[in-house]
């Protein structure tokens, strides 16, 4: 039996888009491969609010944070972290040989706009990371706010991982100053996993262009240069299926309307909010909860691997803590195409298996 | 309407393999997953006829030539090139700073056994790249040969790109010697593009220990050592609709029989060459002409761009030259699940636009 899921990604795709999947090849060198391509970028600057260059890469969300990291830092990289998500940057620019720092915080609590600037104010760092929505805690930083802060360093590159909010939550990329915004198909966007998405800023392509290793695959310049020379198309044979099935999808998020979309994913966040804390009791700071997923605190000491079995014998399945958190928390998405009444028919299985 | 890709990938793909793509959603962290990505290695171990771990990367071919180069090269790689492919392996080891020349033979030639031995009885390399089957030109180097050469030299890591080749013509890693075979999704396997596939042996592992920044989602060790540890699922999300459709894939490759899909390959190169000797001539040397595309000379100086949009109104669709080589050559494929009367079919409407 198929199981609905409520985990953080993959998600649950619709049937339609599914079978965009299915799109007979062409040629990733012919006019509409092209066109195919420029279409997405096109409709994806919309979704980020953007004028910047939007770039596609068949990889996951991690494969364009690694370059983002190792492209643009040229003196030192400052890693906000708050979760696992957040720590991963840190490690990527480890494994890179990139200079790094990381400012982590208790896990639960966000990244502000405080301490950003306090980590700038010393000059050491031309390239900052932060997680806007970390999956591991259910944090949604506020980015926004931290993007003002960043304004005030115009050396600085400012990187923003938006793997698990894209599509799920406004992100003003323009607005909020961001240079490199990354994310990817299989959460927010209700897409399979297989394909990164990021867009890139004049700012970061020049800073890129002061590094002297930034290596091949994951080189952000190389790609942009690519883009521009070949009308949209990749160095490499893309994922032709992704990119259909993208496309498409990108229609009808734009069919349902940016703001409905927003919209329609808060309602949901609110309404698991409020479960949570009727029954548990919230893990993150609710002043920074997000909109895609809610991690709830295990306040009842519930074997939470076997409730999500007896979901699974229902059709439905949501997600252990990650890591330590195992057991000691539970998540629930509520992201992509889901909608109220599919949450809520979820919780009140949760509640009929618990006797709540 | 559709055209029919005779080209050197993305090739045609079975409806019911692309069916496949369409596959619902599962989790990556289940033990459903975790089945499904064993079920592809071991089926995969069998295609490359070896006992090395089979490990599968979300990007292109490209991708894990770049993971093997980076990951391995502890002094300096010596990269054999015969055509545009094989540069690319040598651009990768300047994008990344590893110590690296190249050795290249005109477009059309081979890389000998003679020429590897000549390189590394020198002593200054401990990683080689050969390219199996060369896109850009249709040679189809003699990689068994080279390997009896390659097993002289203990500390040398022997990496093979059979990107154009694995699926189409007999590649026996273990007894050739390949350390690490890189292949991807979208050529002779039949399948759509956005997957790679490589084996990768003990010394290429112990190889990698010793190189300090191999980067993250590319780097060998990480994925190899996270796989044992979790039982074949990927450190990052992996295309799922990918796995479903190789899957798949795989079990009908195996049931035409591995000798019998090498066999159609090479009746269907046998026939496409002697119709290329008959009308123009071929580019490559005959004694190394590949199994899976022929790159033909257009002694006649038709239009190629022309003929080539002619065929597309039937609904075919083939190669013009690779770079330099447009409209000099023109290269057909004859690889994954295309047959015989399908091309011959080709053949007799390019005699018919050309009245040959």
């Amino acid at each position: 039996m198929h199981k609905k899921l409520f985990i953080p990604g993959p998600v649950e795709v619709k049937d339609d888009v599914l079978q965009k999947m299915a799109t007979p090849m062409i040629g990733h060198r012919t006019k509409e491969a092209s066109k195919l391509q420029r279409d997405i970028s096109e409709k994806l600057m919309k979704l980020f609010y953007t004028k910047n260059q939007v770039m596609l890469s068949t990889t996951s969300g991690t494969g364009l944070m690694e370059a983002a990291i190792r492209s643009c830092t040229r003196k030192r990289a400052a890693v906000f972290v708050v979760g696992a998500f957040g720590k991963r940057w840190y490690d990527m620019a480890v494994a890179n040989n990139v200079p790094v720092d990381k400012f982590e915080v208790e896990w639960g609590s966000a990244t502000t706009p405080e301490m950003v600037d306090e980590v700038l104010s010393t000059g050491k760092y031309d390239l900052i990371t932060v997680t806007h929505n970390e999956t591991s805690t259910g944090i949604m930083n506020p980015v926004g706010e931290i993007g003002e802060v960043v304004k005030k360093y115009p050396d600085v590159v400012f990187c923003v991982d938006t793997v698990s909010s894209a599509g799920g939550a406004k992100i003003e990329v323009d607005k909020w100053g961001i240079d490199v915004c990354i994310t990817s198909t299989q959460k927010a966007l209700g897409l399979p996993p297989g394909l990164a998405i990021c867009t890139v800023s004049e700012k970061a392509l020049e800073a890129a262009k002061q590094v002297e290793h930034r290596g091949f695959y994951l080189d952000l310049l190389r790609l942009y240069q690519y883009i521009q020379k070949k009308d949209h198309q990749y160095p490499s044979t893309p994922s032709i299926p992704h990119m259909y099935a993208l496309d498409y999808q990108l229609d009808k998020i734009l069919e349902e309307g940016l703001e409905n979309r927003f919209a329609r994913h808060k309602e949901m966040a609110d309404y698991v909010r409020a479960w949570a804390k009727k029954y548990f009791d919230l893990f993150a700071d609710e002043r920074y909860a997000s909109n895609t997923l809610t991690t709830i605190k295990n306040t009842r000491g519930i074997n939470v691997a076997e409730l999500n079995k007896r979901l699974g014998m229902r059709g439905y399945m949501i997600s252990n803590g990650y890591g330590n958190l195992k057991e000691k928390t539970f998540r629930i998405a509520h992201m992509a195409d889901t909608t109220l009444p599919e949450v809520k028919e979820l919780l009140e299985n949760i509640e009929d298996i618990l006797e709540l």
